[in-house]
């Protein structure tokens, strides 16, 4: 391959769309599949994955989660048991009619989601208040058949996540069990994938179907649009109710459950890329790219044994202190090119070393995401990359969180939310007074719409009328363009 | 739960079947979805298979292969082009027919196997030698609707696996390929799973649709019969032809890849359970037990604060180590039912620490798959429970072993081998022609069939004549009854 053929074409700044595209495609993180509305994880995306997955699961595993897996199909009349799923997911549903030759008696739904397959086995599998909370999660793909423009990660018809699925013996504790599945999202956007992140509640009439309360992390891409990251729903009984799932309690008396449930998907993914990478390519934080630091060596036919040997070395000594190092030691690429590959790729740090480098016993650094370059000393090494991987991660999350700054704006007329979204973007908070009818005028006008409110539910608006139709404000409405 | 609801009823060695079915309900391993055929794995033994998945993935990582992940439907075209596969797994095949309210222009296959959506993904990646040898696999689910029953882990609609693809430059890369996957396979049942296993090729009348070589891991349970316990093919150029894999070789000549698949399934979870267990319930190797040991504290009033401290520095130490380690101090259960629910759940060792105990420092330790006792010293009980966790590994493996052994019988006729699998079960191996049709007779008589044939082409059949027609023998045919 041409290094123009392997190079970024587009624009992020002036063709968002494209660039994403692009950038998926080239960095090899996925490729459309032959069928619309979907894709193939590449390797390199795959990785990513991988790493998120482990971090959540751990995080998942030290609070009481068990996986699971449960089938992937199931059957209509069971999607059917709680009508609001059923009125909720109909649209999207991919249906399996025949097996091998023979016409299927009943329809199978390719799951769009679990609570109607898993809630009726918790039925079965709790008891008394001593089997509470029980708490299972199974990481796999769903499927939900919507018939928009396919974007690798954001909107695909097969999508990768994790759902959590949780009985609980009151409400009190299904909300905290909510509570803590939203602040354990919220800490991998943070932590983990270098991205500020707002929590909130859907307003009521964009809750999960059949939901008490759906609460959300929502995160601000460059050009302006929110990204619900991940959903913590607390179910309240209804779940519970349509699906049978009871408990005996202290005095042997039959109480309902309360359930919940919660999932992350590879949306989050596609946040990642799309935040933080730019024109020369993929950007990844040190905590997720599969190599975070590549070593180039520089050579002439003189220095070429000196130069190898004591970047071999110094491979070595990361890869033993657990540093995902790569030595790019190919001989039939020049320097130029491979630092342009492995930017292309998203590797964090790059170790430069030539005859000087060996000559002064020391190493020249490069932050992938800005250039900044250090030259520091071949002693101490491991440390001292460990510190630049670190301040990359901590770079990285400040540009981002420099994104979200400033970008939360108030408004107090129709006019001032079209307005405001329409130059900014971003998010514009206003008095709402709580009517799903209210959203229309702005969701026409623009396509933004209320993607949260505030998570307690009696904290006063900021203003006292609702932006758009004057009436009392219920709540603080959080409008933004979305994903 | 009564203790009796609890324990198991049936006789692995009487009602193997029914044992089984009993086994993997009431050890919490599986349960039977409302769909024949499906099952929803539990969190026990959904714990099995994620250390198991742990195991096989790092060894693949190790040795070059990445992972990815490819959609779960192919177009029916697609499925089309390698016409041995869909002639093989045409009357397996679930379709999809609708997405949401609309029927699809072409059918969807949820992948039986992912051979001819793979494949192509393959072409378009590679280009040059330099690309070659590429590996993917995919953990994943995958369907196949056969109508027998359903036998949780061994036989059912939709199962788990993992699937590699990998393409080479030539037919000797791509059989060591085969080799060192098979050769993985076999390493994880002998170090992992602790049972021992036979490698050889399946005939060709039961290759792979499409492949030039299927290599096979044979495992037998206690009642004699045969598990193809994972599968590794090559495949010749056959794929890459299909679905137009080619490179550019040194000389820039264009040159046909060759291929390889290879996978291993939840079945392989089914042989386990099926091989150590016994009449008490689930028996684990200490390498996969979620719990490797549990801490029994047996107090009267007086004991309790001294038995319970005791019990949980011990607990405290082990779970340092890093040993996975549970203190049973309910206190509304006595110590049988916590050793019979232990036992049931398959705990490899279990520690009792009662006011004795406490006084003479000591730790009682109890085996799980045959009772063996021993009184050991408390001071080094890191290092005694880890030698004694290695014990139980050897006893499991070493049983197993003695259930293979004697179990290799050879026949010269026909009448002696359904004599001898009739009376025995087992593997029986037997000059053979070559021909399927001398595998028909015993198939039909005591639905015994080849399992398998050595791995070496050119080893020389054990007898001269066919055992059943009569003709020059091939090859050794090894004979056995099937899961
Ligand atoms: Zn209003
Ligand atoms: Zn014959």
């Amino acid at each position: 391959m041409s290094e123009q053929e392997l190079g970024i074409t587009t624009s992020k700044e002036h063709e968002t769309g494209e660039w994403y595209a692009e950038l998926v495609q080239k960095a090899g993180l996925a490729d459309y599949a032959p069928m619309g509305g979907f894709i193939v994880t590449r390797p390199r995306g795959y990785a990513i994955w991988e790493r998120l997955q482990n971090h959540l699961d751990t995080w998942f595993k030290d609070t009481g989660v068990r996986n699971a897996y449960f089938p992937m199909f199931i059957p209509e009349s069971y999607l059917e048991k709680e009508k609001d799923v059923v009125e909720g997911f109909d649209p999207e549903v991919a249906w399996v009619t025949h097996g091998g030759y023979e016409e299927l008696e009943e329809r199978l739904a390719v799951r769009p989601t679990s609570e109607s397959i898993i809630t009726p086995f918790l039925a079965q599998w709790i008891r008394s208040h001593r089997d509470l909370p029980m708490r299972v999660n199974q990481w796999c793909s769903v499927v939900r058949w919507e018939a928009t423009e396919t974007k690798p990660f954001f909107r695909t018809k097969e999508f990768l996540w994790q759902e959590g699925h949780t009985a609980h013996r009151d409400a009190e504790d299904a909300s905290e069990e909510t509570m803590t599945r939203l602040e354990q999202y919220e800490r991998l956007y943070e932590d983990v994938l270098a991205m500020p992140a707002l929590t909130g509640r859907k307003p009521d009439h964009d809750k999960f179907p059949g939901a008490d309360t759906t609460t959300t992390v929502e995160t601000l891409m460059p050009d302006g649009k929110s990204v619900q990251a991940a959903t913590s729903h607390y179910l309240g009984t209804s779940f519970a109710e349509a699906y049978d799932v009871t408990y005996v309690d202290e005095d042997e008396e039959e109480q309902l459950a309360h359930t919940t449930s919660w999932g992350l998907s590879w949306r989050a993914l596609g946040a990642l890329f799309m935040t933080h990478s730019d024109d020369q390519g993929l950007v990844l934080p040190p905590t997720l790219a599969p190599t975070q630091v590549v070593i180039v060596p520089i050579w002439n036919e003189d220095s070429k044994d000196a130069v190898l040997e004591y970047a071999a070395d110094v491979a070595a000594e990361l890869d033993e202190a657990g540093v995902r190092v790569e030595l790019d030691d190919r001989d039939n690429r020049n320097p130029g090119f491979k630092y342009n590959e492995h930017e292309l790729n998203g590797v964090p740090l790059r170790i430069e070393i030539g005859p000087y480098e060996v000559e002064d016993d020391e190493l020249t650094l490069v932050h992938r995401p800005d250039g900044e370059e250090a030259t520091v000393d071949r002693e101490g090494a491991v440390e001292t990359v460990e510190d630049h991987l670190d301040t990359i991660y901590a770079k990285l999350y400040a540009e981002a969180e420099q994104t979200l700054e400033g970008e939360i704006r108030e408004a107090e007329s129709r006019e001032e939310i079209l307005g405001t979204i329409g130059q900014h973007g971003g998010y514009v908070k206003c008095g709402w007074c709580g009517d799903e009818a209210c959203e229309v005028p702005i969701k026409d006008a623009i396509a933004a719409e209320i993607v949260m409110v505030p998570l307690a539910e009696d904290e006063e608006p900021i203003h006292d009328e609702c932006a758009i139709c004057g009436d009392d404000a219920e709540e603080t409405a959080y409008f933004a363009k979305t994903y």
